[in-house]
């Protein structure tokens, strides 16, 4: 069976309280020479989507490895607990609620689904069967079967196959093309106050020199933002729009929050009026 | 003598300002084969409760490890630093004041105490012995010690014999069971703000389908909290209490935060009123 | 060639959105066998003094290492990305700004300085040569850069030799002695809200037993602060000044923070008397 060198973890706990860190002792205490890359515990309280667009940037650019990640907010009840090979090989372990897709996806779509037996994945880790707690699968369940897979127990050793057809998926964010503009949905506000946005800036041409920006809701009627490539081409202030790293249309401002400017947070909907506003 | 490969690492020193890495690069400087698994430097400033509690939770899940914890608003002063040897063979390093504690009962006791002379952990450490700050010991003593011991010091070597019973102790969070209801302490609000009490809900019986929630000192008369076994048994909007994953009544919203709802936090006391309160 | 057994990174990302785990995840594809340390992600925005003190601070502590440090808001400009190889045998690797020459000081200064060629960087990682985001060389180039160098890649394969003398350098911060006062900057305030000054209490002879500190800009006209070892010297409520673990007079209070109190904020300037107030 296929040991994994490494287990990437990515959830909502934070890291108060000792949640994520009683995980990461399940892995090191089932599955010692794995190491552990934490992909994010800041992913917004209960928000799979958030926690889905992180896993689906970093897991490619990991060497093959076991994903647990644990944005779990049906925990306890009927969501089933997943294990999904890729087609590159790595495994994903975590809720049935979309969380995994994107990232599946991006390491080249799901060859094979497995439905976790929560009995079989404590007894093959000396765990006691009973022992699984009703709020905590992170802990219990998911880190126990990451580890053992990790240190390359047999997936069908902890789980029954499910046909791929049935995993629940996330809807797509809105992307609408309208004569003239477009409106596009807010997916991610970083750190420095950048907005991401649901557009891939590739797929517009001829991408015009400037671009009037309106968010649906906000009384401000319309900002100009000027097309540059990076930060460092706005003059303080100038509200800017570029193709972000991850590919989206980003805008931003240099040094200073593009989203406290206009309002926008993630799931507002931005419209873009793509001709050139002269 | 033997060595350890994990050490865990709890404080409450937050990552600005490179406090935690300095530490840590001590300790691989010192030893560098152990890996460190970090509980939390998210303890709340100065709290060696908090930083207790988290830390016996996480340590009986990892393999046998150096566990270095510091939250030290004592530093500098006449304070113990202290090497605790416990039960299951794990060593605990940090200062004397409560801290390591209940992490050493979860560990299955104390079998032997230690006061470190920090002359010698500095000249076993090849560092030098004047070089001791008087308010940052986490880096200067406590992460030397730690390395040095997962890398085979024998802890005689570092530190002399004291006394188990001449450590520091916190006093318990309150519990007070009266007729027909219970006073218990908030121990914790997590990030989803489910708030923790002092009370074991297995110990109550019989649990009756609703309970009548009191917080001591605030305005709102009572709460009515239906008994569940997880956050999506509930309604929006409705509270819950549940036994939570580490022991402990919790009272949870789902989606929501109960403490914000109920105005309460660490240190609160709650009554709960546990007859059937039709 | 020179491997390292260790990466050091510190950015001005934070953990949210993947942007820390993008790269340690480049770091573990390209140079799998390097443990990474982090140093700190919460460095203030596009602060490049704040990222620079904190790695100075926890380089020279490591065993000798491969530093890679991001806080870069001249991303995609034509500011230069740099290898420094420094005295101690450590290599240091970021942008040309300022960020890296404190920490290259700290470990003996540099000894070779190296501008990064991006290609060859990115041809010798196995990575499409055009692949170079604008506005993300930390996953893009740096890391790759980084984990080449741990790995063993000569600097030379990578880089072009650069003269040391033409590498940006910061400032030094604001200090004045004069007459019975001094005037020093606010070079941090840590979590605990402790004041640190651009002032070595040692270069200070005699050092009074009170210092009147005011705080340039406020209108609070002076405070009384009393030289002590360590917080646990001071009474509730007394403000103390003493020498900091980082070589810093800092001002303080005991379990509560001077930084509220005084008004002090990074960058703050404040005159210490230093006659006795009496």
């Amino acid at each position: 069976m296929e040991r994994y060198e490494l287990i990437t973890f990515l959830s909502d706990f934070g890291w108060q309280g000792g949640y994520v860190a009683a995980c990461e002792a399940t892995l090191a205490a089932i599955c010692p020479h794995a190491r552990v890359l934490h992909v994010s515990h800041e992913v917004a309280l209960g928000d799979v989507r958030d926690g889905a667009t992180t896993l689906a940037r970093v897991a490619p650019l990991t060497p093959p490895a076991v994903h647990l990640a644990v944005v779990d907010p049906g925990v306890g009840t009927e969501r089933r607990p997943l294990a999904l090979q890729t087609d590159r090989g790595d495994l994903l372990v975590g809720p049935d609620n979309g969380l995994l897709g994107p990232a599946a996806a991006a390491l080249g779509g799901v060859v094979s689904a497995w439905r976790l037996v929560p009995e079989r994945v404590r007894l093959t880790a000396s765990l006691p069967a009973n022992g699984l707690s009703s709020t905590f699968h992170g802990r219990d369940l998911f880190a126990p079967a990451a580890a053992l897979l990790a240190c390359g127990s047999p997936v069908a050793a902890l789980a029954e196959p499910m046909p791929a057809e049935g995993l629940a998926t996330l809807p797509p964010p809105l992307l609408e093309r309208l004569p003239g503009f477009v409106r596009a949905e807010v997916v991610e506000v970083d750190r420095f106050g950048n907005v991401a946005l649901s557009l891939n800036l590739d797929s517009v041409a001829p991408v015009p020199d400037t671009v009037a920006v309106e968010v649906e809701g906000e009384p401000e009627p319309a900002w100009l933002a000027r097309v540059v490539r990076t930060f460092g081409d706005l003059k303080p202030g100038e509200l800017g729009l570029l193709q972000d790293s991850w590919g989206h249309a980003g805008l931003t401002l240099n040094a200073a929050s593009a989203a406290e400017l206009l309002g926008a947070r993630r799931g507002s909907v931005i419209r873009l009026v793509l001709t050139s506003a002269t």
